[in-house]
């Protein structure tokens, strides 16, 4: 009864962290909406300044909200039930789907600077996101060629891993520091006389879009990082565990309720260790049912 | 031999990337130098622009580089024959020196406003650089209350060191995510007519400072974020081991040598989950002598 309420309290704390993220980040979609169309004359695709409007958009809803939704996707339980192919065409597809408003935001900054005969790349705001959004491109192509597509061996997927969640970890926080670096960098330019400095509606606004930012990013790293919110391994495993392994259902549970300490001085880790061996004949399964 | 050529292979990759953090970390604090003597007139503590160069200095070589080599030093390998206790001390010794030298650089620039009667905080950097400042001060002083002074009981310690961990590295994440708005913020300001734009010598410089600060800050990340480089547990540890514990100096192999993935199949976990128990004790007997 004890481990039973442990394990709805910890889903609890999962669920509020995520009505949390999706909360913040539709604030955050809102507060970009509010700027551009309260503030800076709406959108159009026209070589004006509110061609340039679509990029803060698209990086707000896209490159911060989609990729975060992406990056959590597997520790949302209700989807345990999914197959874990299903699930990385939901992760990838999202990440694509990112990368696309990404692209198109930047386009759209270019096309501006271009029209109004503004140079491009100068700022390190323009440095680091470019680069990011390269390194985004090669983290999805990799992704998908190693971790979806049927070729890689089981052993290249086990190296990967680490570097893959690192990746996209770090891509993740170095977008939403982008993202300030551009904030700051449009009101500076936007309001007329450096009157940033006296504190205007829009620069309270958009100050507030940037917390908003950081705090969606602090709550999607939290969730990524909970070693006892990761999807437990696939159902097939099991067909092939060795006597002793725990029956069905109560991987999950202990997945949900150990800390990560606890989880290492887990008295069944033997147990774990032979179930995690099994992963990797299931690994190859999958991708040669594909 | 293929063990030990695994172990020595890893050793040198550490310190590589050691060597790299300690190179860009460095490289960081000479340009950030050569930004404020080379163009900004140089240094004084007289209310002027003068006084405000001392912003970007000890931010550059207190708040990043002197804590992100903090967040590393349990991982440094000739340190794990000194005490905990001893590393619990110089970790909270290098974040005490850091908090003072951004405590300083944040005087500077409220001087620098006051005397030239320009508004403080209106910016997101201020925002968020303010916030980040107080909350590294909660976390050393909770670091040091939990962890280095002897009155915490041992399951407090383990529910709050992920916490602990995870605010570090983030803290850490956002003070650099602050120092690139600040440098966008300064570029645009200082030089004359918005000649940001025409990337001039002094602006290419401080973007490759920026560019090297995240560079900086993706080195530490990895290090600190790789569970093979961990610090082994204390010897002494070993003292309560149970029947079947691995022999002294063979942790300290393995905590290298294995990956993540590979540690948690490894077939010798049931002696991991004993020693990882004894660990509690150990940290129990710290307290108990101090």
């Amino acid at each position: 009864a004890a481990h039973g309420a442990r394990k709805m309290e910890d889903y609890g704390r999962f669920l509020a962290l995520l009505a949390s993220a999706l909360l913040v980040g539709f604030v955050s979609v809102v507060l970009s909406l509010v700027w551009v169309f309260q503030y800076r004359g709406g959108l159009s695709w026209d070589g004006s300044s509110r061609e340039f409007n679509w990029h803060p958009i698209l990086i707000v809803m896209g490159f911060v909200f989609i990729q975060g939704i992406a990056i959590i996707v597997y520790r949302l339980p209700w989807t345990w039930k999914c197959s874990k192919l299903l699930m990385k065409f939901i992760h990838a597809g999202l990440n694509t789907i990112a990368l696309i408003l990404a692209i198109v935001a930047i386009v759209s900054a270019f096309d501006f600077h271009n029209a109004s005969n503004s140079p491009n790349m100068y700022s390190l705001h323009s440095w680091i996101g470019l680069t990011v959004v390269i390194l985004y491109c090669l983290q999805l192509f990799s992704g998908v060629a190693v971790f979806l597509l049927p070729f890689a061996p089981v052993r290249l997927r086990a190296a990967l891993m680490p570097i893959h969640v690192y990746s996209g970890l770090t891509i993740f926080g170095t977008v939403i520091a982008t993202a300030l670096m551009g904030i700051t960098e449009k009101l500076l330019f936007a309001l007329p006389n450096f009157s940033y400095t006296q504190s205007p509606p829009e620069a309270t606004l958009v100050n507030c879009l940037g917390v908003l930012l950081v705090i969606f990013g602090l709550i999607i790293l939290w969730m990524a990082s909970r070693p006892h919110w990761k999807r437990p391994p696939e159902e097939n495993a099991k067909i092939l565990s060795p006597v002793g392994a725990t029956p069905e259902g109560t991987e999950a549970e202990s997945t949900m309720t150990n800390s990560g300490n606890a989880d290492k001085s887990d008295p069944r880790s033997t147990t774990e260790a032979a179930r995690k061996e099994n992963i990797k004949f299931d690994e190859a399964g999958q991708r040669s049912t594909m």
